[in-house]
């Protein structure tokens, strides 16, 4: 079965990271990930939430929202009121995931906040945060680096994610909008570049899923994965 | 290395389920795992969400709440303003593992709202209110197909969950407090009473996990879920 | 005129309390009188209100909430955004009560959250809260007394609560759930060991009352309360 | 002992109830007592609450706020965020009481809504709120009967309410502002022009009080009380 | 054309600065304009906003709101949740006006809040705010001006602020109610009693207006508002 | 005295309109003035608010946000709970603006939401939005007249908004970051094609201003207007 956009089953989007995007951030990109489109920026605040006061160590947090016509109808804002149960959950898995790869013990009891203000959403939003996030960080500890705040980079590896869905009984990388909407079963994986995982989310939205169909999720994702990680690398290196 | 309550690494706690715990409710039970205690109770409602009008189907949602001392240290009230993203993620996990083994379109235009309370928490609240969801909501179905309401039973399978986690490089099941609190990883699994997968979640909460732990996590979580189901199926058969 | 439950007029209901109920908490009870059920939890922490900073002063609040299904219908919780007036007034009502037992000033700098969650509700529950609320109060000030961060009890007297109702034209003792709901008047009391009063609410729901049943209301919650005392003072006495 | 302001201790603040005076609403009255003054003023409305919806039958509701400088410091408005547990305790009060008088079934589908607003706070700006709404009432249903809209007007009887409190161990009706807040303890009473009692509310602030004192307490009220009646008579009796 | 009041176009509708009208704040004034009532009082708190700590610079802020019985319907309380975007807009322009003639240095660092409550809206509220405002702020300061906090008056010049319409193509001072609803369009103005201005705002509600216009409409307002600076100054003087 | 970018006092930022720029909207642009981005985006909803129920009118309004890191330092998201009262005022101000050029009665019962997200802030965020507004607006109606849901298109001229400040003295059109935060005045001027205007804001922020000064204002707005219209109508005859 061939894909809508003619993708082969593991292939990723076309991928594309515009560092410096918001110009007053520490370090800030636009991903486009398909027509996805995400801006990832990092804030930097000399101060530390209250269960680290005192600890020497550091935070990464993440905040994630949508412009309201980032989706094909528009989405009210979070601000009516209270920041909706998926919004919330992708802002803690973006901020676990960067955590992962950062030695919170060198930042000094310093936070770094990183916004994720997704444009245009088709599919796979939350990875791309994190994807884009990772360089987003990258930017902002250099420049501290840079200004000799930090002796080191507090990044202990890359870190990376990808979505794979289960749709229509095929295994497809990175789906897009509506291979993602109307998957039977839905997965994120986060891996850091030692190959190991960071974190592994299996939904099963319209059909319970075997385990040969995880094992076979895994090696596709990785894939994918591994060739994001050569992506932030040449984008680091073309600065 | 011995665990602190000297079970072996792939034993659960001792589980008891107290069916008809809140007599007014549809269905409930007081689920006891180790000393984790959870009231799940089921409600019925002759309407469904907005997306649901006039579709013949019907829905399940859950709510999570703790009291504020089924901690060590008191935790506040979401009442304070709004509901906490951690209890958010438990409550929307919670209620997609139970849609996925109900068969929604046989509901009619009903919705079922699981609230999951905890009295004591001591590792698991979240798999706990899944494995006593189950039974809850089997006894407010069985009540409606006793009453003729509904023709058949709507469950397809049972579904049960349970955690796992890495804990000083061991991987133990069902982890109680210390070892759910400093674990290296933590993983959650739900599944069907097929053998299928409703939904994988691992998470790298210090150190980043292989393939080979996850294999061995994906195992020894299976095993422990076979017994929740029997431990389901005997609660059932004693009414 | 017989109590649908065969109780004689000035017969309260059958109650129990398990002291130690939520083993985290610095003092813990279950309170059962007859169908409602309430756990009644006390926290310390050291600090004060505002009001009370470098008073040396102490203070003891109360918060009450209800599951959403201990009532026959279920009650969306609070934390959709505010609480409720009537949770509110309970809470009150619940914290000046025991405040008028309480030596604040052997307290020092120190709060007591006594959190009263109502597990299933069919009628007074608030003046459960408040009998229960003591004994919870006596074993969190118990233990710091033995621990000897309190040189003495700082309880000046045993407190406790009963509601009355003119219901059908009878005055009955500790109403149940029918007898509360179509009350022509209802009315809380709460007095201390010493035979005083430390609130008195008498509200017409449907009927106003006269000074006549005014004065039999107080002799019969009277006599109910000093049999509320010796529950009180047997459960202590057990530990 | 004579009180601050030389009055005899069963003697109220001069009472001055200016009917008219928030001209846009379907009856308003500015009531003046000592040094307090609240406006109420009552608005109609074609519909009812969800729980009367084609009964037939009528509800009155009130609302209750201190305007921010109508007390020595600045007490910061509700509009912050939320009501305080003290303002909906009192509208409560206050909607109880004006319903205890008013015949609801000949109201039709239409609510009334009882605004107190407190200019200036010196005590007593509940049983003013209550004393005041009645006429403001009266002036509504009086309008809307001339309007031929009601047939005979629906009120029962009059309502008028009176604080007593025990301060420095004297018993003193309509207490002023340090007599409140200083009060031992504190009482709110309700009646009806049949001598009944709608509301009666003893709360111990600094001692418990005896059987006896509420005697003296109840006797007192009613007292006061009596001479609100005539005021409000004389109020309307002058349109 | 006639006004419906019969006024003149280029005449105010009677004023009346009642001072001391809330007997507890700093300074304090009933303004009436027409049938336009509002309170303003003054509160001063030893404290600033945190951009200002340290700085040894006061602030002057206002709040605004309108008794939900000002309106000729019912208005709904902003305590319902929020303020409605027209509050704060009206309380921002207080604030910037009265800051505008005041020597925020000279207060140290002291907040002044500025409290309108609208008892009665017949158009024009916001600008009666401002011009009674003045002199609420003229009565707090002078009060500490004589205890001796401040060395001198911390007053630059008087403010007054004065609304025009554009109706039924003909412009009109000080609009009352009918000739500001149904206004073609719409303008405040507050200036100094130099002769400069502090705010223009001209907004086009239902035609937009040309330069000739706006050339007529501000002759008049300033016209207006140097009346108002004459009532301003009358009142003081008559302390 | 130069210009910190060296325009002359009379001269635009360059400026730049990209229509399309969110794709799944009815019309969206992305307009840059010098270094400030906003998104304009327009959706249609088939309803209107409650005042225009059954009035076959429609109705445009905006809501105005800013990504946390469009500013130098990282502004917190309103969806912490409430919109601030700036943005407030801004999305009431575009929404005026634009429905001051649409032909309400042409739309139907037809809602239009412009929303205006700001991807960088370097001052004149509100006017660009107008600006950019007009023309997604453009957009998403010709997209309308084209399907033939509306006969003709609902716009009765141009409107474009442009922000003047006095500087160190100097008036200048269009100021930058430094010479908005730092102006002495800050006037924000709304003009429809015909030349007439729609909204004049002219507010002293540091020292009050001269009827000359406001003169020189409005000829050198309406300059840099008529310029904007050019831009406008450029970039629709370039679709």
């Amino acid at each position: 079965m061939p894909r809508l956009d003619s993708r082969a089953p593991d292939e990723l989007r076309p991928i594309r990271i515009t560092p410096g995007y918001q110009t007053y951030a520490e370090g800030s990109v636009l991903i486009e990930q398909g027509n996805t489109r995400v801006i990832v920026s990092v804030t930097m605040e000399e101060k530390v939430p209250p269960f680290l006061k005192n600890s020497g160590t550091g935070w990464v947090t993440a905040e994630y929202a949508m412009l309201p016509r980032s989706t094909t109808t528009r989405t009210p804002r979070d601000s009516a009121g209270k920041i909706s149960g998926r919004s919330q959950e992708i802002q803690r898995l973006v901020g676990r995931s960067l955590r992962g790869v950062t030695d919170l013990a060198a930042l000094g009891e310093r936070s770094f906040t990183v916004d994720c203000d997704v444009l245009q959403a088709d599919a796979g939003t939350r990875t791309a945060s994190i994807t884009g996030g990772y360089v987003a960080l990258y930017l902002a500890f250099s420049k501290l680096h840079r200004l000799g705040i930090f002796k080191s980079m507090p990044l202990r590896s890359q870190v990376a994610g990808v979505s794979v869905s289960v749709y229509k009984g095929n295994i497809l990388l990175d789906p897009a909008f509506d291979e993602d909407c109307n998957a039977e079963s839905d997965f994120n994986l986060v891996m850091n570049s030692r190959g190991e995982f960071i974190e592994v989310q299996g939904t099963a939205e319209k059909k319970a899923y075997s385990r040969e169909t995880l094992d076979a999720v895994l090696a596709l994702g990785e894939k994918g994965i591994r060739q994001l990680f050569e992506i932030q690398a040449a984008t680091i290196k073309g600065l």
